[in-house]
């Protein structure tokens, strides 16, 4: 198969890093006429040839989310009917995985019920970065490229000071992986402990592991509205720590996020990755703010499924021990 | 079974037609917790016990289409969860039906992939109203009630004088259901001809039929922006018809249609049933349009499937000429 | 992909298409034994390797067509469980595109059924010609390459004088499609307006656009008993139109068609194309009739859809507006 | 639930059969309009209300073959579509059990085939009599009830004076049901061995056990053309036997087979059952014949299974040997 | 419907289990032939109509795992050839929740592959207890009723006296659950903190929360080995707590686990409840080990279902803040 | 496609056999790490890139029939979420053949149930060889290459002098295959006719054809405890048959089955083939046991599904009548 036979589309969502995709891949990032008609349904026609090729639809579910996914559905449809020989999902945030479990009685699994619309639309395979559980991976009956950030945004800190640096987690829930992100740095980590106050209230309310003095690198998956970081930053001013950096896959920053982590006196530095586009259109909004791109790492996974290599490899080199884990069950 | 068994929730669509239902049924309308996260995805739960039970979900897909598709595939995949013995989404307004065929290549069907999504997250009955193909029923994999409100629409002019009256069809596609409403009403038909100046562009070119010097009554099935309907009047008019009642299922009045309409000064006015909401609150906005209620026609096709009546003589009284016709592929 | 990698077989419907087909690919036509048992069922089995091949197994639905949908579905059924890589079913005449919709209650829709019925035994694209409604292409949950034959029976007018023709469609539901042909030849359109005596009973009553004096080319999608075309060529002389050419995709010429037609006075010749095998066998038992074959039409689409080129481009040549149009849902 | 919640509707098949079925469980037999178009689709229309009821369709599988399959095929998607409760087809004669494998490359394999079909019309569950093989059974995706008309074959002999009668299997394929059969009449059993000379001839070339001075009972479970029987026939002679009755569950009697038995000198009665129509209309055309009926035993059958009762018992009084057997798969 | 037409079955893997569940019914345990063939294939015969009833398979997945689950896929296959209206596979232990995601390259998902696997068979809805991560319940594609067993080992403390009592969770992924129970008893909450030394060794290196003179009330899941717990009960003497209660759902204890608690000088005793079956036949095996019974919960779980009734509002009474938390899927 | 696109690995069965196959085609054995955790649940880690390759997964299902089943499906499962463009699982002994039909009430068919569960689990194709009954080829929805071991017995006996020597089916369902092999080595044929003495109990009452004075082969699919083989052998010594060679395709040789054929005086050697591992490791445990390996013949198979190459022509040049016979469902 040649580098020609792929077909790269991009609904609405980001159309940048698709184009950022293709660069790196050398295909044109190919054009999609989206439709609304009055009565606002849309509908999808792509304008470059599908048969027998292997097309690529790029479409992150960020706000508004219900019109992203259901554009996605679309082109995935045309695609399809199209003769496509196969129809890859690539969406850097999934952002239905955080319904992923039944809490309470009678209430929807979004991340089960769209991992679902999406395979009845056609597709055939799914790209994503970062779910928020692993679980999430086994919502989808078609093969799922899970790939990881971590390398991303450490290659981010690798050039400063690391010196009294420790990497935070806000919860447990995501220590696992903050652990993993401080052995690329050589750092030690830290977690907040949430405590849940009430059925509708959770606050953190202590820090395990040692931050007086240190400077914090804190990592989550995603920020939303940015509530969990500030609180985490009072429990680790109060353990003496003065100073951190935020660091996130997925930076969606809505509501007040930005004023919250741009205005903070503690915050240094935000990072975050592509996934999703980015909340500003110009530096001077939010100087500290970074933006690392994930269009190298994503080109890098298409062309390797297209050449039937392996994606997992991809992220040998990043470090010995980012290698696949051997599985262990039970301990 | 009895009629404590159907339990109705209704989405954010058009809550009005649901408690309408439920009166005329005699049920309570059931609550639905709709929760939007920050990262803008949705989340129902249903606050009834589903257990075992038949359970009727009401939404017609009107702006925001999206929004109110997700909310409907979230409840329904909620009621599945939840052990409902039978699903049925009532959907009086199926907006995707105009996605019908592959005009064009490459080209998305929604009204095919809708129907699809729905049958994947657990709907195992339609009620819909006026498709604006009748094709479209084939769409789907689970029965479809496909009612018609043409016998609602009747009632609304039989009380009026309606001596020199003609019953006009925009369009040739519309026109048989046109000829079955004059039927009804005892009057003639006549119907707009459509020519296509360009792929972008048509225009109706020539009235069929007579209407000199008569009261048009402008039937359609769904008014959006109101375009085609003013140039129909421009014809009428050519034709030295003076006058003209505007009648449609679905009164979706998008964009300027409410001023076009309302401002028109061959219209005396609009009959439209509340498949959708109506378009504005208070009578004195645009006194000349009147909104006659679907709601006990679905109540009572509600009733029907569920004491395993038959739906479609439900429409056998309001004239024999509007019983099932016999089919007739080939004349 | 090599061209020897396609496997074509035919069923018993009209093996000189498929035939005509193999001529233009350059590949041999592969043998089907298909064996009637005592018991009347049938059982086919395919005489060429087809393990990871690309099978075309060509059978319109002509008369009897119960048994050669069943052979159609017995071909798919050995094709795949030979392993056969894609299984393309050649269908250019799908009569039971006919049965697609509910026009009366407990109806059976034989359009949708038999699609489903294909995809059940294995069918992974349909080509077809001509569908009596085009939404009838989303009946089908696999991929459909619908072409359309207005290319070949425009070629067959254009060596003629057509001056003073204007092309007549029989209703307005083809109306378009006879618009789209008209413009291939330069010519103007007209069109028979139906009416609906009782629900049995459908006459056509008029004649919308100008045809006195004219020569008409009447066209038509499929002519079975050549009711319409007859009562159609009525109202033309009422109308002082003297002449007609008739022309079709499907002439299936059932009943008592051949003898209405070949003896009509105003008819001076019959264009149909072999999408379904001629119902004559000598030139001279029916000397105005023409046919027009699409073997070659078909046969480029199977290269196209086998070398992963455009199909819809196909069309593209004929003339510069028949290309795909834009798509408008509303006005 | 109540037998009023039943309704039985038949194809064109065996209209004699569903009355009888219908007049034993004091049910209506409803009506279906079957329409033939004129390019030879069909179309059903069932005339009962079928919206929360268990539909039962009779249809058993004989010529013309095809026919009757798609018959029953439209049958089961009007009733689908018309929302029943459950779908049953009774197909007394499952005349594609005879296509249970690949006996060469590249051959399709109706008897799948065909049930995979009917669960894609909607088919809840089957009823049939006596497959050819009882693997087929497991062909189908949905519950089979799988009667046996041994005991209605039984009772007709019990009558008679058995001395010196052996039950006579034509070969070892139904030589296991023979046994059963002379249980049920404390017989002996006899079988004829086949050879194969050519890929394409079997002869009968032996019988295994003693009918010599024996009044044969030869036991088939469908006689077609009556070949085998007369082959049969000429080795009981050859060994000694003079005289025989034939008996089978389906008598098609194909091609010669009414002359070949009916004229047969040695043969003194044959009796088949009523699965499938009786081929001659009149008793004095074939004095011989008697016709014993399983119209009973299926619509006990369809009481059972809509009462909620076993329908395995319904053979349970017959002969205490003729209760299910104990299953062995290695002996 | 009444609660005759419910029958249960039991595989092998827990009879006393599923006879208490019928004993609280008041309904027979009915009897499966579980048939093992001299190639050690397995063969399921129900000895129970299953006709039309509602039928429940109990059988949790303990070991030998593959065995117990091929007895439970042959039953349920079992049951829906017989015509069973509903099955309901009772899974109060489903081993394979551990099998949830994709740690390395081309690894299985278990959790997912048995859920399918299960549906395939024929399993309309699932009871389980305690799943290993929530998230497993969206794996299931029929609705799944999740129960918990908190409030039964709740109700095992309650009559001790709990003065210095805290409930210590072995790790965070169970924390949230430790939280639940502890707020149901009205005490504090600890938990260790694991520490990963290489990819295949984690060790609890701290314990979060205060225990220091407490006696800890141990929580967890699952227990198999014990590995888990004898080093956190090493963690919490380092901390100053002497004492130690062990309580967990599913007392697997396999391999050295029973030596390991039995023997161990802090544990006092050992709770599980019988999701599972208990490790040993006599009391005086492990005087130390108390077994709770889920059978009662079990039973009643299944009566409401059976009535149509909420299971959720099975928890209520237990606590009141043990009700289904409202979602928040942010915080 | 090159054959460095087949990956092949071995499930726990028979590593031997897939170890032979890979060295037949010239590839590795590509490591398999299969883990059993401490409840007994397996997962399975495929060592090998499988993207966009054809995976082959060899494994019998012998005992422990359960384990070698669960691994399989593991794998497959493995596969296909490692992108596996086609899985075909090598299965030479499929066991659950046997359970191929209803033979009781309520019985478990775990022939049909297997097949689904594998389809389900994501195998594309199966290659299997000598299925118990040929109907269980139509319980896969997938295709199947059904191979036949017969030549490959054949060749073992060609070297010998057969003067006096006939082949023996131990019954008559068999002796379609004594056939075929009886005319490859041009030898007479006889069978065993079985008599059932009572629902539990059968036995072979007696002998078919001519075997006095002569060498018997007995030949039989399977051999698992061997009853039937040596009750076979009793009857032959009464019919003045004193020596026997035994030649089986599956020799599971399970309980006494060793014992027994070993030291049966008639025995003169026992010929089976590695479809399962052989019952003995050293040729002095059984010094009359001969195993004749398939391993070349499954490797052509897979080499020729690879090239798109015929199968069933990879049994032609064994002997001119064993090419596929012509299919005659009725004589």
């Amino acid at each position: 198969m040649s580098v020609r036979e792929i077909v790269v589309f991009s609904g609405s969502a980001h159309r940048a890093l698709a184009a950022d995709i293709c660069q790196h891949l050398g295909v044109p990032l190919s054009t999609v006429e989206m439709t609304r008609f009055s009565n606002d349904c849309l509908q999808a026609q792509l304008q470059a040839n599908c048969r027998g090729r292997a097309v690529y639809l790029v479409q992150p579910l960020v706000p508004p989310t219900q019109e992203h996914l259901m554009e996605l559905l679309l082109m995935v449809d045309a695609a399809r009917g199209a003769s496509a020989e196969s129809i890859t999902a690539v969406i850097p945030y999934y952002a239905y995985a955080r319904s992923d479990k039944k809490d309470a009685s009678r209430l929807s699994i979004g991340g089960r019920l769209v991992a679902d619309l999406l395979v009845t639309a056609g597709v055939d395979r799914v790209i994503t970065m970062t779910l928020h559980a692993p679980q999430v991976h086994a919502f989808f009956s078609v093969p799922v490229d899970h790939l990881t950030a971590l390398g991303v945004l450490a290659d981010h800190f690798r050039g400063q000071d690391l010196t009294d640096a420790v990497v935070v987690s806000p919860d447990f829930g995501n220590a696992k992986t903050a652990t993993q992100f401080a052995r690329l740095l050589g750092l030690p980590v830290a977690a907040g402990s949430k405590k849940r106050l009430a059925d509708d209230r959770v606050v953190i309310d202590a820090i395990v592991g040692d931050v007086h003095g240190r400077r914090a690198i804190v990592l989550d998956d995603e920020i939303a509205t940015g509530g969990s970081i500030v609180e985490l930053l009072d429990r680790l001013r109060e353990q003496g720590c003065e100073q951190a950096a935020v660091a996130c896959t997925h930076g969606l920053f809505v509501g007040k996020a930005i004023e919250r982590l741009r205005d903070h006196p503690m915050i240094t530095e935000v990072v975050m990755t592509d996934t999703v586009p980015p909340p500003v259109n110009r530096p001077d909004d939010w100087p500290q703010l970074t933006v690392r791109s994930v269009g190298g790492l994503l080109a890098e996974a298409v062309a390797r499924i297209h050449a039937g290599e392996s994606v997992s490899s991809l992220f040998d080199g990043v470090d010995p021990t980012l290698g696949p884990p051997q599985p262990r069950l039970f301990d």
